[in-house]
């Protein structure tokens, strides 16, 4: 609580020393984030996802910069085992970065993405809370913009920026995993290069055809989901076309413009009303969340093991099927 | 069942009907399992698995001409939105497919990975088992190895062939989300390009290096896991190091050794006793799985929707953090 003051009253030590009591969960974590909830909902959160290769890292070391120009506090969460931010990096990547060293206006935080996603999307979630009630204006959240589980994290930010680059296994990476229809900004990164200009008039084509875009998004979801959004989310917002930004970030082009391209789209969030109903889905996208973990932790712990390993001997030997064996189990347990 | 009747007697146009119902889930998917459950476990389960742009449809469609011309009967799942055999494709991809067409030895499949990962791996799992009662002697599993839940796919596989090409974003690409700890066979696809072997090189490094191979995998697991696999799972097998293939898939170049490969490690498998614990994990995990999905399910359905919506309301005004809410609505279901 002492160290959550602390946090507050805007000490960066104590950020990053709550964010490690946080990321280890607990009872602790919980007081922490009770303490703190009150005070946060104030950062813009600026999600930035994108296939490896792309220069993702790049830009937003690019991005910090512009924002730090502008006298603007800054945290990053970088959630892609390849980003330099995570030290994932095994070649030269990292070296960029010492751009930003030693700027106590930028926090930098990473977070592994090994040992399975379940735990993934909430851990990241009180993470960027923390930060959230540090008073940061903007937070960044870097992830790889492959696996559905950092796709949702990436999802739960105010603006979405999906970065492509030309030449990446053509244009298909765009395409995957639902990636384009979280997309409030385009960024077409390594623009010099040859195709950029058939990526960027791909995407546009897609635009046209009514892909991609706010309407689409937020739209997989939990069982719980339709009752929590039912009040007010049918309501038609004005419809928010994501601009598609070039950039090449290494030189440090196009950023100016796709900083403002972020202003525009955290103004249409306020104006339309569109940012209360993302916070609400986001919430309530995390309620969900949480409570399957909650209620599945809570009974595993009840399961007979002996009967557990039984049924699994069964079940190797082909004699019980899988979900007969599921079937026996939760029998004992929801008895 | 008269349909399982069919695919138990080899009829294709059988399996296809058969795989529709049981992605469609249900009681008919369940009792479509219950049938054909004693007839699994024959086929050889290969997982492929990369980053898109390296070749990975391309290497999939040359490895089932190699099969087909020593007469096996081949089934290819593809979980992957990019994937020609997905009908991902935009550009042109989907043509070379079309030497497959026609053949009734090679059975292909694809699934729909949007909408969340949770139901995936489960659903993959039933679309497999019916591959394998139709007596299909190979079933290649084609997945974009990038998230969690299809790296999860690939390692549920007897063999798992984890593909690379040279300069998609340097080697970068291997260490992310834990793919290196799965492949039993690496393939550095694209090997007339510039960095090929240094790709191979470094491939060859980190094994040195004690990384990758058969003793790191399947530790990603669920809470269950402990008690299932402690019978046996701690003997110590002879180590399998993952050999390392350069191809031309495009051109048909190095898919010969490739199929080499995969024989040896299916022999290795058998001789180690290595094949039986891997069956046995990979049922462990879905049994861990399907528990969860059946308990969360069951329990959710009891939820008090009223005070669902009440409490989202009081989150939303950060009166109420997502753990007390979640909390409370626990309380609730469980009583």
């Amino acid at each position: 609580v002492e160290l959550a003051d602390k946090v507050l009253a805007g000490d960066r030590r104590a950020v990053a020393r709550l964010l490690t009591v946080v990321e280890n969960g607990g009872a602790k974590a919980r007081e922490v984030i009770r303490y703190l909830y009150p005070h946060t909902g104030r950062a813009h959160l600026v999600g930035i996802t994108g296939a490896p290769g792309t220069g993702k890292s790049t830009l937003v070391n690019e991005l910090a910069k512009v924002f730090r120009a502008q006298s603007k506090q800054l945290a990053i969460l970088a959630v892609d085992p390849t980003s330099p931010f995570s030290g994932g990096a095994i070649l030269g990547d990292r070296v960029r970065m010492t751009d930003l060293a030693g700027d106590s206006g930028v926090f930098v935080r990473s977070m592994a993405t090994r040992g399975g996603s379940g735990g993934l999307a909430s851990t990241s979630g009180d993470l960027i809370r923390v930060m959230d009630a540090a008073g940061f204006d903007l937070i960044l959240i870097e992830t790889v913009g492959a696996g559905q589980g950092e796709v949702a994290i990436a999802a739960t930010a105010h603006s979405v920026v999906v970065v492509e680059a030309p030449g990446l296994g053509d244009e298909v990476q765009a395409i995957k995993a639902g990636i384009l229809e979280i997309a409030d900004v385009f960024v077409v990164n390594k623009a010099d290069r040859e195709g950029a200009d058939r990526a960027a008039a791909t995407l546009t084509m897609m635009l046209d055809l009514g892909q991609g875009g706010v309407n689409h998004r937020l739209l997989h979801h939990g069982v719980l989901m339709d009752v929590m959004l039912r009040p007010g989310s049918s309501a038609q917002v004005e419809r928010w076309r994501p601009p598609i930004c070039k950039t090449v970030a290494i030189r440090g082009q196009g950023i100016a413009e796709l900083v403002e391209a972020l202003a525009g789209h955290r103004a249409y969030l306020q104006a339309s009303g569109e940012l209360a109903r993302r916070e609400r889905a986001r919430l309530a996208n995390e309620l969900d969340h949480l409570l399957r973990e909650h209620l599945v932790s809570r009974l595993l712990a009840d399961v007979d093991r002996t009967q557990l390993a039984a049924l699994l001997e069964q079940v190797v030997a082909r004699t019980l099927d899988p979900y007969q064996a599921v079937d026996q189990l939760s029998r004992g347990i929801l008895s």
